[in-house]
């Protein structure tokens, strides 16, 4: 995979835990101390997302960083 | 753990998998496609990376980039 299919499976990957979780993007977003168009831009592959992010998101998911990038 | 202690436990994993595979900081830049400079800055925990330079390492490790959150 090239960066960009990397960074569209990572937001595939966010939008499906968090829909598993029945979390709207706004919700997640307050969870995770984010802006829910931060959410959305990641969501849809377009943001390379920093760890910081990326840690703050799997926190409001309530799952370990690494499940993000599986 | 705090976002700070999370980059430092990052670090430490990039170091420690880079020293199993007798890497110098500029070989594994070398194979990442980024600047050593940044490497000792992830290293040390004080850069918040994003995705892509994450995934880069990896590809530099030949391991998965969950692996590098583990």
């Amino acid at each position: 995979m090239n960066a960009e299919e990397e960074l569209l499976a990572l937001g595939r990957n966010v939008r499906r835990l968090r829909m598993e979780r029945g979390l709207s993007q706004e919700e997640l977003a307050d969870l995770s101390g984010l802006h829910r168009n931060y959410i959305g831009g990641i969501e849809r592959g377009e943001r390379n997302v920093g760890v910081k992010a990326l840690f703050a998101i799997a926190k409001g998911l309530k799952i370990a960083a690494m499940e993000l990038l599986r």
